[in-house]
């Protein structure tokens, strides 16, 4: 019988293929006290042996599909394999103790872990050394108890992925010739695993609880991405059923790629900007590809978190300006450094918070170290020649805050101007609104800065007091909750009051229920994963701009987000 | 030449004293190997013994001057030194390891503690006592190298306490016939430190930065609460100065206890309710005392928090039915368990969490552990016929929530009623409004509840997204920034569009500055501090409820939160 379970539908599409599961074997083991050293010693050399092996092969896979950058995490792990120093301590340790090879495994890097930790707090390469020995000990560890360990990089053939969660790292070794598509226990449509899912534009489902606890190795699976349905074992008529919604799916994707080169227009001929959010040029590609009139919202957080150290102005302009140019004149919304919350820099130790995301961060990080916001700016302002540059302040709150990051900005380009460099001088100033009292006060703020950008995920974050990431209450994370509508609707309105221009880089943007909604209110931009805008496209031809003004008002007026989804449903065909 | 420092005026008057520093003295001590065993033992022996006699001393003044409950404590720190298991382990330490008594006093103290935090995850009780020992083992080692502990419980002449910050078990010592005041080195308005000063009635300062190192010890000190300057080695001229201005400030206390047993009315006659918020029955004297015209805040989790399992159905009841009855008919509002965010059960263990203050919290935990909430309502109901109850729940987001929450209430009742147990039929049900999307949505809210209390502490730390309590980002706690204006006033007219009472029981409401913008907006109850009654009874006196309304409708039109400042200050004469 098929068992059949049900997630949350995080990435669109649909596989069929057989599972593999992401999941950690068991490497519990006993200590033992030996007779044969020798014995133990020789099972630790082969165990290395293997374990350098594993390495090297993942190594060449990852390069040759993923770059040789995102591979260098494989060589480090073969440097500590190949440290002797390492090796000659666990023979020791087993002549000495008379111990088992996986208790002198586990004791001697044990050690080393807790000195580079101990290490860490002042020079935080440290702990990176420490994070790459534990990997390693795990490997080792599972060929010394003849357990597989799963290697995601070396799939070779048509699977689903089964996993608890998945990290940056377990998504950034994946390989899209192989991995069709996944599922989890845990997570939220906005969570990490669910947006690369999004931009690998392979189907997946999240929180679904018992992934990993009903699916087995190997059982042929069905992964709907569109309704969130996992079918465990299914039957051939069932494999046919759902091969024909996938070729629907793809049907319908071959149609929204028609409207690549088209202007996003509602049925009544209203037209409207959809742009693509971005974290590195890398991502330039996929923007371009599927037709964004301009990047909404380049994280420039990558620059630094991606760096061993504080990235200079100068490569700071380097990556400015390729963003400008590859964008060939369309707007491209740069957002100054995020850093805080839950980003944390090596180089750059914040203090400790009860409540990081309600702590020293952003906006608030800049003013207080200007040194770097202004180095930030002076790259900025250099690249803003190459194209058409609009900034904007993450985490403004006060309009105080504005004022003294625009200051900050009038002052570096001064400067430059002064030593003859050239900065363009149609650059437009903006600011996040992502903090329930800046959207309270947009009215103000709109008689002062050029655009409003609305950051719908910590903006619900905040108005609903709720983390998105904490599983206990993420159900409060509700989008189309009247309140948040409102509060979208007051710096919509509050922009064109003093005519200017609101745009929204948040998940909401590219949300099918919301983006009705949004185009009744008037939205300027909607900025997305690039994965998205067609599909948005798309939705945004069937849509009466007057018909959709009337339901943002029935939407703000209502009383629940269930009552919002319902309205949406009832009137528009969302597909 | 007298030096001036300026901290937060956190509690009014002026206090002209000697400086008490507490602060721990330097207790770092060298390991040697010594020969004289005995002698060691004999010191250890002798510390012993003159901690314990300053302990005993310590627990019959704290006795006599706050109580048996208050003085347990160091019944429970007069314990471990009686303890003979500890006594014969280190001069165990001493003769095997012919070390000195303080290397081997620490030593068995550090393995007892770890002991005790071992077993804390399990039995929460071990934490408490892994905690005794670590104060025990100060005590003992601070004589051990002849230097002295502050003894805040035996000071016995007038002083003024310089600190880092107060602790809750700091304020809990001291003694008011001798303190007169306190300033420390951090902390803001809002913190315990400064609300204990206000709740005690003596002049305070703090987050002043500096005191700890620019106070010496006996230092005669002037604190000016009112103003937040303390002078250090004053002049004559400048003592007789501040006892002319302290005098001014007892004489208008006078003139406000004359305001006792009076209404709380605007200039031209319109009646406002001020009550108290109190976390305890203790607390009544001083809400009965400064003629509170009911509780507005009673936070029930010290009932939760106070002891060692849940509160029974019973120990509850008797609670609310003392304070129903003390109150003599005025209203109560009682605030169901706001557990989570900083404040924890030992016998209760919640997730750990990222971010607490948007986590598992309130209303939240009350809706999933209805068990716990359904014996809360019940106590409740059943002490309604002793006075009149209100019941209001906190970190309500949603309809949906208080909706769940009204339901259960609903059923409860109905299961007493059916049981032959006597409930009023007139308990009002609320809500507080500390959450944006609360305050955003609060006409719809008012479609279905009694009553809104706003709940300021926390609607300002979300709708800035700041944690209070964050140093770094405390400027962001701005009570008069006009987004947190705009949605007090959204939730009073919501409030009285649909005829409901409208209260607030933040600190806010007994805040000078923004005591005028509230009658403006005509706030119907205002709940504070026992001890800022009177003064703001005086202060609504001389208001013009039209002429404070127009002083709202700039407030809420400013643009920041110093521009609000500077508006109250130009146009009410706040004394």
């Amino acid at each position: 019988m098929t068992k059949k379970i049900t997630g949350i539908a995080a990435s669109n599409g649909v596989a069929i293929a057989k599972a593999y599961k992401l999941v950690d074997p068991d490497l519990s083991f006993e200590t033992r006290t030996i007779d044969d050293a020798q014995g133990e010693k020789d099972r630790v050399n082969a165990a290395f042996l293997a374990s350098k092996a594993d390495l090297e092969t993942i190594r060449t896979k990852a390069e040759a599909s993923m770059g040789a950058d995102e591979a260098e995490v494989f060589t480090a792990h073969i440097m500590v394999l190949e440290d002797p120093e390492l090796l000659s301590s666990i023979n020791d340790k087993i002549d000495t103790d008379k111990t088992n090879a996986e208790a002198a495994l586990k004791a001697v890097t044990d050690m080393y872990i807790g000195m580079f930790e101990a290490m860490a707090d002042d020079n935080p390469y440290m702990a990176e050394r420490a994070a790459d020995i534990r990997d390693v000990t795990k490997r080792v560890l599972s060929h010394l108890l003849g357990k597989d360990l799963p290697n995601p990089a070396l799939i070779n053939e048509e699977v689903v992925i089964v996993a608890h969660d998945m990290t940056p790292s377990d998504t950034a070794q994946l390989d899209r010739r192989y991995v069709k598509g996944f599922i989890t226990d845990v997570g939220g449509r906005t969570a990490h695993a669910a947006i690369m899912a999004r931009t690998l534009e392979i189907p997946a489902i999240v929180g679904s609880d018992v992934a990993t606890k009903d699916i087995d190795e190997n059982d042929m699976v069905i992964l709907d991405g569109l309704d969130g349905d996992a079918l465990i074992l299914p039957s051939d008529a069932e494999i046919a059923e759902y091969q024909q919604k996938g070729r629907a799916y793809a049907d319908k994707k071959v149609e929204w790629a028609k409207l690549k080169n088209e202007k996003s227009v509602s049925a009544d001929g209203k037209e409207f900007v959809i742009g693509a959010n971005i974290g590195t040029p890398k991502d330039l590609d996929g923007v371009i590809e599927n037709g964004a009139e301009g990047v909404g919202l380049y994280r420039t957080e990558f620059l630094y978190m991606d760096s061993s150290e504080l990235p200079t102005e100068e490569a700071q302009f380097e990556s400015y300006k390729k963003v400008l140019e590859s964008m060939d004149g369309k707007p491209v919304t740069v957002r100054t450094m995020d850093i805080g919350g839950d980003k944390h820099l090596p180089y750059l130790p914040l203090p400790e918070e009860d409540n990081p995301f309600m702590g020293y961060r952003a906006i608030r990080i800049s003013l207080d170290r200007d040194d770097i916001f202004r180095t930030q700016l002076r790259a900025l302002l250099r690249a803003s020649v190459y194209g058409q540059l609009w900034i904007m302040f993450p985490m403004v709150a006060t309009l105080p805050e504005f004022r003294a990051a625009r200051d900050i900005f009038n002052e570096e380009k001064a400067k430059l101007v002064a030593e003859g460099t050239e900065v363009s001088d149609d650059i437009k100033l903006g600011i996040m609104i992502e903090i329930p009292a800046a959207a309270v006060l947009a009215d103000k703020f709109a008689q002062e800065v050029d655009f409003f950008s609305i950051g719908t995920n910590d903006l619900i974050g905040y108005s609903m007091a709720a983390d998105r990431g904490n599983d206990r209450v993420s159900y409060l994370y509700q989008p189309y909750n009247p309140s948040i509508l409102r509060l979208v609707k007051n710096v919509i309105d509050s922009a064109h009051k003093y005519g200017k221009f609101a745009a929204m880089c948040g998940e909401m943007a590219g949300d099918p229920i919301a983006l009705p909604i949004l185009v009744g209110m008037g939205l300027d931009e909607f900025s997305m994963s690039a994965t998205s805008i067609l599909q948005a496209r798309s939705l945004m031809k069937k849509l009466d701009t007057q018909e959709m003004a009337q339901l943002a008002e029935q939407a703000v007026d209502s009383e629940t987000n269930d009552e919002v989804i319902a309205l949406v449903q009832a009137n528009v065909s969302v597909d």
